[in-house]
């Protein structure tokens, strides 16, 4: 055991929104709340940029109530950032300026709530806090609805995205099937490079009523392949559902949502290119050939932000993985992430917590396994399903202010 | 009181789907298995198609549980259509077929569940019934999403729309403002002459987190001084969600959406051109002016099938709606469609329900006041909040299976 280090701690927030990352922090700031050898909690402004910029907003002058309300509150409730840190080899401009900042409130623990870019964030600080001879205890909390984290069985926000793409699947499939004059119906889910989500639309066709081919982007997409199959489900049904992620590429690596996308021009910070469009896309070519009444829906942020359909297994996942973080560095703990693993007992789902090397999991991806899904690429096996349906399980209570969702309101005070 | 009119009845659902029409469909079946005079209860295929065609439901063998989960299944599980009766002294072929299906399953009553264009069908049957002395009662349960029927104070389906979105504003602005370095976010909301639709987005905004900016089809889009005002904002906050009409529209009456769009070139069966594309490129102008990272959602299907977020109070007076056609039916009325009178008392919504002639209220259109709309033309006013904010209370019980809806599932035994 190792001695207790006294000290403040930061919480940060990065990457794009969850349903549930807030309730990561909620886990993160109650459990550092109430540990003694925690000396004041700061939430960073903006993730790593609000250590940078000396804005800290002081958490424990905020109203216990309202932080328990940041559990049903969506997006990053600290603000959110992407900026890519330097390697500290290379420039360490900001490192010194983290290590003064840290220096300035005594910080002796910092927690990192986001996806890989995030965890490299964090494996970096966490590296030159060591070199530089000054403790501080780094752990990264996961978080993206992409789920694509390596290491980890799931991540939080993804049971909660998957809950709101298969919800609003199976209604859509409703709508969509309603005339008998034909429709084709596309729907765009994200996820840039792994198919968790857009395999996620197959829940609601287990669960009676969803879309009738998913496509992911683990298999390269074949356009015309993928006319043939739908015109054909049209001819049979006068009508088809159709998920398709964001991603879909063709065997050059292409992304379809380039082939005719004026949006898919602008890259973000990371060099990722920002997709849109392909749901129309799609839909446009199929009209084209069948001259059926189309449509292109894309889910956009909605299915990032859709806390009101949150899994209460996500969102309980999510606080305890938060809290551990805590428990874990006050152990003495640091330069790790929390990771999830699946014991299922008498085939019920269980989930264990523990610890993963930030190392071993930033900068990595992990994608669904190609045998989860079909041979025809054109949708995900019962494996898939297998793996998803315990993600998406459980109402939580969601306190609502008339009718409508009631968010945590902070006061933010910034520190001095 | 009339004398006591023995036979079967039709129930028949037509136009765009609501979250709550089948809630209607269920108060009329349940009311007409209920009443000892209705001898046997269809329900039509795809509306007044299915009369046409001679196919019909028998609502008598379907599983009362099952039934009950039709509260809770959006779009319109008999299934829609969308078919533009002629006027019967121009042309009757169609109307003689319905008299020659009503003789053969002795149809006494007729309900068809709808909206503006539906009322119409309904109204031309009824007189086209009178006329050829065939004793028929024919009522109208009304239902709108975009709730411009004329002669009720709303119109099922509307309240339930208002919650999904004024729910998804709320979570995708908390989104829309999560990164500090700039976001133009621009929603587009169903409505195609009216705007209580797009109006109903403000609810987030009055209840804690929503748009900066609200536009509605009742007033003329200025685009100049549009840009204005949300750059304007953007600069000052450093981001700006809007929330706008497909239906908006310049001085000169051409809709905004088709300034730019390659959608909007087709029209649907009344001739009513289809919007789409209006988020994306209002968002694109915004980006061209200021160099942000915009964002443009499109709410789509998705608002008007959202059942899980259907309003309590919304779903509670569908079904009543439905019961309401029935036993008025069956004491005599016909030729009249349900409405909804509000007598609040003490301040608190009361809503009551009367008939009106259907001649009344086919074809017309209810907009937004003037008044309810700011003198900028950017929002809606606290009368227009007070209005709207009743329509959405409460959250009905939903049936769930693995965590997802569960719909009915109907045997449809067709009528020999």
């Amino acid at each position: 055991m190792e001695k207790t280090l006294r000290g403040a701690c930061i919480i940060g927030q990065s990457g794009g929104p969850t349903a549930v990352i807030n309730a990561s922090a909620y886990g993160v700031i109650r459990a550092a709340l109430d540990a003694e050898c925690i000396t004041k909690v700061y939430g960073a402004a903006h993730g790593i940029k609000g250590v940078l910029d000396d804005k800290l907003y002081i958490m424990d002058e905020e109203d216990p109530q309202e932080l328990e309300y940041l559990k049903n509150t969506p997006s990053s409730e600290l603000g959110s950032v992407r900026y890519k840190m330097e390697d500290p080899d290379r420039d360490d401009t900001d490192y010194k300026r983290i290590l003064e900042v840290f220096k300035k409130y005594d910080v002796r623990y910092f927690f990192y709530n986001g996806g890989n870019d995030s965890m490299d964030t964090c494996d970096k600080i966490s590296r030159y806090m060591k070199k530089a001879g000054y403790e501080c205890r780094v752990m990264g909390v996961p978080k993206t609805i992409d789920n694509d984290l390596w290491g980890t069985d799931h991540c939080p926000g993804f049971g909660s995205a998957a809950k709101y793409i298969a919800t609003s699947c199976m209604e859509v499939s409703k709508d969509a099937r309603v005339y008998d004059t034909g429709m084709i119906t596309v729907m765009e889910i994200m996820g840039r490079h792994a198919g968790w989500l857009a395999g996620s639309a197959a829940l609601a066709t287990y669960c009676g009523s969803g879309p009738d081919l998913v496509y992911l982007p683990e298999v390269d997409f074949d356009y015309e392949k993928f006319c043939e199959d739908a015109i054909e489900i049209y001819k049979k049904q006068g009508n088809v559902l159709i998920a398709a992620s964001e991603g879909i590429h063709d065997k050059e690596g292409k992304f379809i949502s380039e082939y005719g996308s004026k949006l898919a021009e602008t890259k973000d910070a990371f060099g990722h290119a920002q997709l849109g469009g392909l749901a129309v896309q799609l839909a446009d070519e199929l009209k084209k050939r069948t001259g059926a009444k189309v449509r292109g829906i894309e889910l956009s942020l909605l299915q990032r932000c859709g806390a009101h359909l949150a899994s209460e297994t996500d969102l309980n996942e999510a606080v305890e993985a938060g809290r551990l973080a805590v428990e874990s560095a006050i152990a003495g703990e640091t330069g790790k992430m929390v990771a999830f693993e699946r014991n299922d007992v008498d085939g019920k789902y269980v989930c264990e917590m523990m610890l993963l090397p930030l190392e071993s999991v930033a900068n990595l991806e992990k994608k669904v396994p190609r045998e989860w899904i079909n041979e025809a690429g054109n949708n995900v096996t019962q494996e898939f399903i297998d793996y998803a349906l315990p993600l998406i399980q459980g109402q939580p209570e969601r306190p609502t202010e008339h009718s409508l969702p009631r968010y945590a309101h902070l006061k933010k005070v910034v520190a001095k």
